[in-house]
């Protein structure tokens, strides 16, 4: 939980490379937008990533991650700086609010790009090989992630019909761990490739559940800042 | 098949961040040059995303594919340049030989990106609602996947301890039908993260089990090339 008890932080990332045409964006609009409007004074940290893409790791990149931090040359602090913001945008957030499309099944480079950037030893995660055949442990935790996706085609859920095609809210429930969430909630968007009349359902849908949500999440927070210690 | 009936083409990708130190690097390099001693005349295609990343995919980008080519600005032309140059290769390709590392339980963001590129409409699939539920073909077809990974920890295999966890192979399985991929094979080397007698055991069967597959492969291109009409 952020330190001023009063006040919670979101992390609202968007992935989708579309402005005005995404519908994963304007889903995670609606979902932040009604959090804002019951919780006015919380802090909204924004990373856009479908439009300003992280950059690729690298091999210095991981030599330097694996540095410890008082043995790291300046080139190698440089090489971390925009992983260090990232990872600093994460250890403030209590809610982290991740719009996205699928692309070729799975997420967006660009976002991927991302969890390659802030997954990382000493800061997201441990490694112990005195832990035995499990030696990675999150660092971070009690985070709370909602989801919000849009594909083209449909029935990638549990039993669907395109069940092991999906490669996206799967894969980032996996690494979700090492962002310190507990929690995952998913709402989305389908049959973008098809229009019509299951396509506008769906997102009349997804909007209504995001406005719902918002409004559950809002009403654990305010429970958990009650009870929280001040 | 490639139109030069005595010759096979092979595309060999590498997505690892890493140099001399990448284990799934070497694993591809024994198997390319395996195939290169049985089949000396063969062409052989490199496309090294893991050091030198394919651009990310934008609005605009989209915007081009989904014109038609004698519609296009010369600067939707431009954008698509880079995706036309990898589709090209793969086009040529009989085999597409593809070395990548396990980053955070998926691929590097630098192979999605690749992917991101390849998978185009009109080009490597297309899209036609007349066929329902199932609107997307892919264009190409024939060709032969091998895929040689290296993952840090183990058990990602189907019944694994880690099985949930895999959205490595399983996602690039599914891309790979729009590759015009009809068979794939995998190697995977298992156990980096703890180093030690199991991973010296998995990098040392791994890269015979490669030896194994380059010449089995090459014998069936061989049979298939002698049946192909001249």
């Amino acid at each position: 939980m952020n330190k001023r008890h009063s006040m919670a932080t979101v992390l609202h990332i968007d992935a989708s490379v579309r402005h005005e045409r995404s519908l994963s964006r304007k889903l995670s609009q609606t979902f932040v937008e009604t959090w804002a409007a019951h919780r006015p004074g919380d802090n909204i940290l924004r990373r856009n990533v479908g439009h300003h893409p992280p950059p690729f790791v690298t091999e210095s990149w991981i030599a330097a991650a694996f540095t410890p931090p008082d043995a790291r040359s300046l080139a190698m602090t440089a090489e971390l700086a925009f992983s260090d913001a990232c990872i600093e945008e994460l250890e403030q957030a209590d809610l982290i609010v991740m719009g996205t499309p699928m692309y070729n099944y799975g997420m967006p480079a660009h976002l991927k790009a991302w969890f390659d950037q802030v997954i990382r030893v000493g800061r997201t995660f441990s490694f112990d090989l005195a832990r035995g055949d499990w030696p990675l442990e999150p660092i971070l935790g009690g985070k709370t992630l909602v989801l919000l996706t849009s594909t083209g085609e449909f029935g990638f859920e549990a039993g669907g019909v395109r069940e092991g095609w999906n490669h996206l809210d799967t894969h980032i429930r996996t690494c979700a761990r090492y962002l310190g969430v507990s929690g995952t909630h998913h709402i989305g968007i389908e049959y973008q490739e098809f229009g019509g009349e299951r396509h506008a359902r769906s997102i009349a849908d997804a909007h209504a559940e995001a406005v719902l949500l918002a409004g559950s999440l809002v009403a654990e927070q305010e429970q958990h800042l009650a009870g929280a210690p001040h």
